[in-house]
């Protein structure tokens, strides 16, 4: 039998310290569940000692998810170990991933230790984190750019101290396939109880290798593999979960192993975290890209239609793609709307909100046709957001004339307060915006706006994404709307809020 | 000394079969002249034997370019070879490069042909290519599933019949790295006349290894890579250009070849792709995605600052990045105006022309405070697609507000004549849509609707992609305008222009 590929999901973590792909924690406990329904091993939900706001995400991950196991990474310090621990306590099965740095010129520059002192700094922490729970991850922070001779030396000691994965991170990206294979191969030939543990990898994408870095580490024997879902990361982003699994499904020949994810649920989540990132993924992706699938030439078609293994090696309906299903529309109940919510994964807490819901979803059905599962995400989307709003676009009007400045009027609830304000602009949009700005005065730039239709057909809804940044912090709003002026009022308004409520954190780099 | 990598990119022929990337001739045309000038070896322009349309536009490629050899893709067969001899008769330098399927599943049942016959007609092929030139490619299709004795006997066939460069396709993107790495070591090894040619590779990225298997490749013995700008292709795409040329840059201790590629120009041209296809390349995409240099993270900037070799493996300013010039405002003029698009690429081909960009252009400026190189490049594709437009929209009004249905008025000029329409809809793009189906009726389906602000500030400009499809057939249309509705009626109408232009063409699957 083939061994089990265990499945690091980091989206929650890495992939949210993307500039601009921030999470709240009601964003991540959505796609905490979807990582849950897709079957990953180990979810990594945040850096509890980051911020208040990090240390209650990955608690309320650990409190909702019951089929994976929730991790929170740490440095190899007690307040980090211990508020990691403190976090994942409610878990059903919970992980601390702790890392320091092992490279020649992060431990000098960086830490400003001796190589004695980390390996016993490392020790200390893997006593920490066992006050918690017996499952402890090590990290050895660029440890594609360390001794061999002092990884082995470090590992052994954090095996003896109790870790039960080791994980070897090519933290800037730097590695090639076969090399980093015969760092991953020497490790677990040359260190002392390396058949106890589980060696992981995890690996950055900045040469676009980070996928094929970490097969070549599984095919020396590690059976951990740290991904994200599209690639998310910082820079160029991790190993795509997608691809990993898909290859190893795929190529059963050479991989002596398989993983327990559910493929089928693998489009679902990519859509999913693009939406609540506001990171689009390209049509030429592997797997979940809107092409990935697509056999168009004339050439290729024939042959598809001669023979259908010519050119697919994997099928679309494996990953989930399936054409949008139609769900409701203007006549759809109550009960079939909270019925198919929860087919969604999309919890709802309260009567008062599913009526709230429900009165938004009628006002949608209104005005466009059909609704599809993309128009639900999208309106809890919008919806989940709203307890703790400050600014609220009561209602707008819009103007523009070929030959005439564009104007908008808004009319807001900031607080408790009604306001209202106009101005024009070079756009519809800019002009929306410049009103918004003549209450809210935020002192933001933006950074980014783009739009997509969340489903196709002319009556779509618009997702705008405006992404803002003020003194050095960066945020997403998100907005939809058939009509794409209001769509881009509310994401503008939702990245206000989020500027208003959000504290600094901090990011680690593993 | 080190060997040179040869890149041959694809954009224009693999890139372009992307379902929605086709483009026109002068699309093409721009994107050739910045691959010249990113100085790539060979440009593969087309398909010429495709349509009468990828013909011309391979001979526009192959009149305009002097510093790269261009080279038109042709099946096997005499007809195909003696228009592709045809259309890159112009060039400075000019290649063929004809294909026939190997595998047993493609020969079988796609081509209906025995091994016998197939070889046979190869090195016909090569024949009929000797008669245009003494540069030839010869592909295999599916060498990545053909076996490797027949491979052995086709490339020593054909290059006794005078192939210069042998090319080994993964066309479905099957592959692993070691795998491949190992057939192509082992064809570079047995067969007759190996040393006397090219060995080249043409990698898909199904399964995410497209980069990682052409740089494999690279280490057995290829000297040249078949890439495209951003990995555009097929289904997911083809090989990176710009991780293929930094994976050996960077890593020159294990690659024993450079490229002659000027780097800077790699994000310019990713760039310019984008915005002519409408795909948005992700943020986390290696090299050219946004967030690809961003280092934003606490503790990583930190490690940044304190030493920079840290984090960093690579320089922004090595693959293009610079912050945006502020090249132009209000009261730039006509020479200033000429000389930026000329250091852009772009050709002014008339006094007329110029006078009517420059008109435009001041339009834009009185909108706008401060024109960006994006706008100008925005504002001239808007320009170049407008003298065949059989739909041109005249003047529009739009108006929207909370509690009405949102409204939309076009005026039209079709063909000669004017037409005036209105309609309402779900919102005001939905309304402007819909007014100009007044008019058009064109029986098309939107697939999809997106928008990117091209600079930051609330005055940017949108950019609006349309997808549209006919019966089948799928286009692009682009418009920018800092009214994202006048922007959207303008996307929407530029591609009913090409459904009302297009013919249907062919696209081969190598």
């Amino acid at each position: 039998m083939n061994d089990q590929l265990i499945i690091f999901d980091t989206t929650l973590r890495d992939g949210e310290q993307s500039p601009g792909a921030s999470m709240t924690r009601d964003e991540k406990l959505r796609i905490a569940r979807q990582l849950e329904r897709m079957k990953v091993n180990v979810i990594e939900a945040g850096f509890a000692a980051a911020s208040n706001g990090d240390f209650e995400a990955v608690k309320a991950v650990a409190e909702a998810i019951r089929e994976s196991t929730v991790c929170s990474l740490a440095r190899a310090n007690e307040n980090d170990i211990r508020r990691a621990g403190e976090a994942i306590r409610p878990a059903a099965s919970g992980r601390i991933h702790t890392f320091i740095a092992t490279s020649p010129i992060h431990m000098e520059k960086k830490l400003r230790m001796t190589p004695d002192q980390v390996v016993e700094q490392a020790v200390r922490a893997i006593g920490w984190a066992k006050e918690y729970t017996n499952d402890i991850e090590f990290s050895a922070e660029d440890a594609g750019r360390s001794e061999i001779d002092f990884l082995c030396r470090i590992f052994e000691a954090v095996i003896k101290a109790g870790a039960t994965t080791i994980n070897v991170p090519d933290t800037v990206g730097y590695n090639v396939p076969e090399q980093f294979a015969e760092t991953i191969r020497s490790l677990i030939e040359r260190v002392p109880g390396s058949d106890k543990v589980v060696w992981s990898v995890h690996c950055h994408n900045d040469l676009g290798l980070a996928v094929a870095n970490s097969l070549a580490a599984v095919r020396a024997g590690a059976r951990q593999v740290e991904c994200t879902v599209n690639g998310l990361g910082e820079r160029a982003g991790n190993a795509s979960l997608e691809e990993i699994v898909m290859a190893v499904r795929t190529r059963k020949d050479i991989f002596q192993c398989d993983t327990r994810v559910d493929t089928t649920q693998i489009v679902p989540a990519s859509k999913l975290v693009s939406g609540i990132t506001g990171f689009p993924v390209q049509p030429n992706k592997a797997i979940v890209g809107a092409n990935a699938f697509a056999h168009e030439s004339g050439i290729h078609q024939d042959g598809v239609l001669k023979h259908r293994e010519t050119y697919e090696i994997m099928r679309a309906e494996d990953v989930g793609w399936s054409t949008n299903k139609l769900v409701m529309g203007k006549h759809s109940g109550r009960n079939a709307f909270r019925s198919r919510l929860q087919e969604l994964g999309v919890d709802i807490t309260s009567e008062e909100q599913l009526n709230h819901a429900f009165a938004r979803f009628k006002e949608l059905a209104d005005k466009k046709h059909e609704i599809f599962d993309e128009d639900l995400q999208a309106l809890m989307s919008d919806e989940s957001s709203e307890p703790k709003e400050h600014f609220r676009l009561l209602s707008s009007s819009f103007h523009s004339e070929t030959g005439e400045t564009p104007c908008a009027r808004v009319t807001l609830a900031v607080g408790g307060t009604e306001a209202k304000a106009e101005s024009c602009g070079s756009g519809p949009v800019d002009a929306a915006f410049k009103a918004i700005e003549v209450v809210a005065r935020s002192g933001t730039e933006l950074l980014l706006y783009s739009v997509n239709a969340i489903t196709t057909g002319t009556d779509a809804q618009g997702e705008v994404t405006v992404r803002l940044s003020k003194d050095g912090r960066v945020v997403n709003g998100q907005g939809a709307d058939t009509d794409i002026i209001v769509a881009s009022a509310k994401a503008y308004l939702n990245a206000l809020n989020k500027i208003q409520a959000g504290a600094e954190k901090m990011n680690p780099q593993v």
